[in-house]
């Protein structure tokens, strides 16, 4: 399954994956999964948000276990993020047949529609408008960065963007979903240093996920020229943006949180031309709601003291809010005594990233599986995994699998 | 004139001007330019290197006396900065000839293509290919942000890259070049606060340009999510391009120079993503060569330092440098007791910005002139002069070619 999946969306100069959402590549990847659904004989379906769904079983006989995660990428991403859960998912059905075990549920497969919100900004747009979460009207008004809209980007893709929208029929099919994930951070690579004390193990189960936003931070100066503007008379925007970067940093480590300043774009851009307008976007973190309230107005009010002093304007947008997610705990156990029958208790470990497991968590009993990331990179080529610990994370899943849906 | 060339290339958004060398809006003014020579019965060249000429008498008479600019723009670019010259220049040919004016020797009015760079990232093309001063192979290798290289632009305007090259026997009949241009600060408007103490005169004479260059900061991390990489474990080259944007300021201010970050390009440049690289571009000029570079030597040194806290590579790369130009003496005395006749001494200004004439002043005996610009603001379309003072300009600019080449 890899050998195919591998090459898809390649960027040959970086060596990460750039599958942004209704792209070619994502065509690609869409095309994948529906041979791999269709060579095993499951019910291929596409679901009105352009969700894919490989069902094994009776797709409307209700209490169905459901599990998988997504094929797209962020740009230059890596190859684990997300393509192994699907690749996984498949791989434990297979594992259940070589098993001989007889499945009381039915099972599926899904790939959820644009998670990484690559083109269009916003994150798990194809869980989110099955979850109502994200409304038709706002999904309609996304665009990506030439200006194409959600829907004129599904229809060049060949889909029909007219249905998209809440699907609670669909969602009120599932008992339980299940996502695995490669670990995006070093919990189970090194025990002595992650924050709930790992085992050492290759699979963890996921506890919680932070809550987590977007905020673009606007900064407008004067556009001058950069060869005979006086110091005194510049009112220069990249000053103020650079000042907030270095406060985000320590506003963030000193709560515990995380804040980070990934996305920036400048206008006119000019070399020898002070900027009008710096555009930052900042993405933070935090273990509960109101440090992370409490860190983004820390860095909101340094921006605009030294906005003051630049004679820079500063203005703050929330783009986009998920407050924490606990998982599932009746799930949560389950799948901690199914994964810990051979005495050794399987790590409890939260994360900092959205998921669509997250997005489902209000609609549907979720939960989600690590798989162990020996460096901790993520969202970058250099994500990686090991070969026993992805089989290990195979038969993690089939168990799950097998203890929820046949006895 | 000012009516048919106002509206070229101007942006319906920002009001600002976006006539980058060879693109539609460049041809535009290139046909306006020729349809000015040819109205007033000048004969019109186009030379090797792409810029216009337009000549009153015998172009191969040697001495001539020459006047223009360029019409080229940055990013949203003001309406003045290079029009100004290239329109004062055929008007003082119309005042010259309501004079009765008769010159002894050529004149003419140029163009000079490519002035800004804004394209190619390589300021005053046309006339540093003319004076030797930027190679043909080096042009050939210049590249717009498309990839297009500067040969192909050229073609796919109608003109011939083949010839493009030092051009001596066309300097070698210039006597004198003369540059109006808006000025570019506020000298000349706020007599207390001028570096020379301007009096309050619509016009000035230039001194000298100051030396400057383009120096890119290349900050090397590593790529990472945003939302699960412990800050411990981070190297996020964003932090230290930011330390670098405010220690440019600093370092510049104490020295009494200027430094500008005003272009800044990330990868991967995702929401969610720690950036793997951030490339900055300087732009520092200074009072003289040994400031400049002990100015820029210190940003790189405070650039390093920081580097090695956030575990980035820093690299730097000069991509221009432009050594002080001091403006022909002679010229620039004839120049002032031809204004300061009715006993009012010219102002005598030095300017941070690069111009035409700074390339030619090695070839060539040059002079500017600077009209007064109210606000200083340059590079943007709050850039502005009162019809008063550019119509002082005309006459200043008459005065002068009827000086140096009519007697």
């Amino acid at each position: 399954m890899w050998a195919d999946l591998r090459p898809i969306g390649r960027s040959p100069a970086t060596g990460g994956y750039r599958r942004f959402a209704w792209t070619g590549a994502d065509t690609d990847c869409r095309a994948w999964f529906r041979a791999q659904a269709e060579s095993r004989g499951l019910t291929y379906e596409l679901d009105r948000n352009g969700n894919q769904w490989a069902w094994l079983g009776d797709p409307t006989a209700g209490d169905a276990v459901v599990t998988g995660s997504h094929l797209d990428s962020v740009p230059d991403g890596g190859a684990f993020d997300g393509p192994l859960g699907v690749v996984s998912s498949f791989a434990a059905l297979d594992e259940l047949g070589a098993r001989g075990a007889r499945p009381a549920k039915p099972l599926a497969v899904v790939n959820f529609g644009d998670e990484e919100g690559a083109r269009f900004g916003v994150a798990c747009v194809g869980s989110r408008l099955a979850a109502g979460l994200l409304t038709p009207a706002q999904a309609r008004e996304l665009r990506d960065s030439d200006g194409l809209t959600l829907p004129q980007a599904m229809e060049r893709a060949g889909y029909d963007p007219g249905a998209i929208g809440p699907d609670p029929e669909r969602l009120a099919r599932i008992g339980a979903f299940i996502e695995l994930h490669i670990e995006q951070g070093r919990a189970l690579a090194l025990p002595s240093e992650g924050p709930v004390g790992g085992t050492g193990s290759p699979v963890g189960v996921a506890s919680a996920i932070w809550p987590h936003g977007r905020w673009r931070f606007d900064f407008h100066g004067e556009a001058n020229h950069a060869g005979t503007t006086r110091i005194e008379d510049r009112r220069d925007p990249m000053l103020t943006y650079a000042d907030t970067v270095l406060a985000a940093r320590t506003t963030a480590r000193l709560a515990g949180a995380l804040a980070t300043f990934g996305k920036v774009s400048v206008e006119p851009g000019g070399v020898n031309a002070i900027a009008s307008l710096v555009r930052g976007w900042l993405d933070s973190r935090a273990a509960d709601e109101e440090t992370l309230v409490a860190v983004v107005d820390g860095i909101q009010r340094a921006a605009v003291e030294r906005g003051t002093l630049d004679g820079v304007e500063v203005s703050v947008t929330r783009e986009s809010f998920t407050p924490v997610v606990e998982f599932a705990h009746g799930l949560r156990d389950t799948l901690a005594s199914l994964l810990g029958r051979d005495g050794t208790p399987v790590p409890l470990l939260p994360t900092g990233a959205g998921h669509d497991a997250g997005i489902l968590s209000a609609s549907v009993p979720t939960a989600m599986l690590f798989v162990r990331n020996p460096t901790g990179v993520s969202h970058s080529p250099a994500e990686t995994a090991a070969e026993d610990d992805c089989l290990a994370g195979v038969q993690a899943l089939a168990d799950v699998l097998e203890g929820l849906a046949c006895h």
